[in-house]
């Protein structure tokens, strides 16, 4: 190496052994702070209740939908072979994508491989450096990355408060806009004010995209998500995302909306051009599950209604529990730790909550997180209420 | 609105209709420059032969790797139901990673949902604002938007010029570095000097980023991949990122290399953590493919011998092709319109081909990429040869 070089490069290389010791010293910061985090491999079977997945109807292990999968593979093969450009698109993903579309009462949809490369996929592609984004600080991590990726100036604004996405329209320094949303946050259940922010982006020549990954299957008539419960669905100026690996109880992503910007992300948005198809195994589940949802209607309430009734137990028992817009429930602990324990606590008396904490909560929280199911029985409800409320650190009530 | 606001809001709101206008602007632009691209669907047994797809080892439809998926779905659930530190590791995602690791002779594996979501996680997980990135310039879009995302300096250097990534390492201002690459790029099928690349990394205290993509499965002994062929697939400092969806035949995509790497990526990456896990049944075709790997060891050599008797036979007839170094082969067109009028022609007589052009080519030469696949036959590969001859446009020979 040249020794007249500057800077770091002057002092002898490292050894190979010890190129990645920053990785020992981050992990000793997440010991101490008590935020390390560990893989569990779960059986086939859990013994375990789970108040943890998001499989809201119950519908990854239902025998139409798992069987349709079984089907696809044997007669589709195990894998797409290459990108949806390329040799990835099957007549399978064309018919999902048309039954998506026409199940939530749009023009078009287009599928990704997950969730995370659609919200990449449509905010990188409906924004760019002659546009704003105007954020919710509390949007998913993928769609805070694809901000990162548009090139648009961006301004993440107060959580749920329509009065800040019209004050950072109003004072935008580019042409277009695009306002981005979930409908249900993730981490604490709330349901975003969809119709509200549709109309401030129409004061202010705005595009909305709303995340409706928990929304779908959940809420709206049928299970046709909360875009379509705010009669946004058609709208030409609304764009919809979502997963297929929550209560369609598959894997991938949709994006749904007008037929042009379906167009536009299939030949600009980067996530999905050069990315593998979805398996036709995920493609032929989530198809089928849109099939149950259209022969079983009152299903997405049930998953509702038993999330209603296990917060209210909750509450009642005296915890800090919000109330549910849709299937997920919110419950607070005292701190990072007491949340570990108390997960811990519950998994070992058979119960199977999630744990959220920093730095994967927007707001600092730590909290349990809890999801219901269509197919929970009351007995499940009783029985994850006696847990939760027996395990609950001193200071959670 | 308030009028003394300044800038692009003083005008009237535009009708919703009109909010996505601008993408028919764009739509336009593409379509004057031959540039536009639509999805054709295509059934499950297609009459043409499959030379676009990346199944190099014709196992998407081997009836052992696809009756793994269809029966995984069937015993574990069509969908994971979460993220994988919720409720989506199953037992099935941890053997994966355990036999993965073992096959290329590392320490340990990480799957993640694709090949792209590998890329965003390791990338941006093994950087961060303290670090330098120097990335060849021809890398898969996935690792650009992964140094996009890092927070690093990044430095893209000419392609396969490993005096400039010595340079950039050289003459970097942050103390750590990273060095991505390729193996085998995805557009030409040349093969990065990883070997030479390696030693310049530990001249430099820098770790080595290889996305194997195109590599595993084809390469390296019984096709533990280029990594592993360069004797690298056990080093302290280097990591390899690959997918599942190619000469696997699955889905997804995977992080392979030290146990403290596995485990940062665990906690950190963001692409890992807030995505939904890979499907069962895709994650039990790919271990059903590694277990055909390891009873066909010969597997291999069968698609890189087919893709060297197809590209010489190319070459022979005038074309100019690049000699393939793995199952990719590139045959250079004169245009983007040229390129896309011969791989139809090739699609009218039966052989299907993918077209490569700007934007989505690094170099913006537009050509045709023809894949070798092990069960090719004798017959088909006169017959491409046959049919790409005689489709070439005038100046391309």
């Amino acid at each position: 190496m040249d020794a007249t070089l500057p800077g770091v490069n002057a002092s002898p290389a490292l050894p190979p052994d010890n190129v990645f010791d920053w990785l020992d010293g981050e992990a000793g910061k997440r010991a101490e702070a008590g935020l390390t985090r560990r893989l569990r491999p779960r059986p086939a079977q859990p013994d375990e209740l789970d108040l943890a997945g998001n499989d809201y109807l119950g519908l990854a292990r239902d025998k139409r939908v798992a069987g349709a999968a079984a089907a696809a593979a044997l007669r589709w093969g195990a894998g797409a072979t290459g990108s949806r450009l390329v040799t990835g698109s099957t007549e399978l993903h064309a018919e999902l994508e048309h039954e998506l579309a026409r199940f939530c009462g749009a023009q078009a949809a287009l599928v990704f491989s997950s969730g995370f490369a659609a919200n990449l996929g449509a905010v990188t592609a409906l924004s760019g450096s002659e546009s704003a984004i105007v954020s919710d600080k509390y949007v998913h991590a993928s769609l805070i990355e694809g901000c990162r990726l548009s090139r648009a100036d961006v301004a993440a604004v107060a959580h749920s408060t329509p009065d800040a996405v019209r004050r950072a329209l109003a004072t935008r320094r580019k042409p277009r806009a695009l306002v981005v949303t979930e409908s249900i946050f993730s981490v604490d259940g709330d349901l975003a004010p969809l119709a509200e922010l549709a109309g401030i982006c129409r004061e202010h020549s705005a595009a909305l995209l709303v995340d409706d990954a928990h929304g779908l299957g959940v809420l709206g008539e049928g299970g046709r998500g909360a875009v379509y419960a705010a009669g946004l669905s058609a709208a030409p100026d609304v764009v919809t995302t979502c997963t297929l690996s929550k209560a369609l109880g598959a894997q991938g992503g949709a994006v749904i909306g007008p037929r042009r910007v379906i167009r536009h992300l299939v030949e600009t948005a980067r996530s999905f051009i050069f990315d593998t198809a979805l398996a036709p195994a995920s493609a032929a589940a989530a198809l089928a599950a849109l099939g149950v949802l259209k022969s079983e209607p009152d299903l997405p309430a049930k998953a509702t209604g038993n999330a209603a009734n296990l917060a209210m137990q909750l509450k009642a028992a005296g915890l800090s529990v919000t109330l549910p817009e849709a299937a997920v429930i919110s419950v607070r602990a005292p701190s990072p730790e007491t949340a570990v324990g108390w997960a811990e606590s519950c998994a070992e008396q058979g119960i199977r909550v999630a744990c959220f904490r920093p730095p994967s909560v927007p707001d600092g929280v730590s909290r349990l997180r809890l999801t219901a199911r269509a197919d929970l029985t009351e007995s499940d409800v009783d029985r994850a209420v006696k847990v939760v409320t027996a395990t609950a650190p001193r200071d959670a009530t």
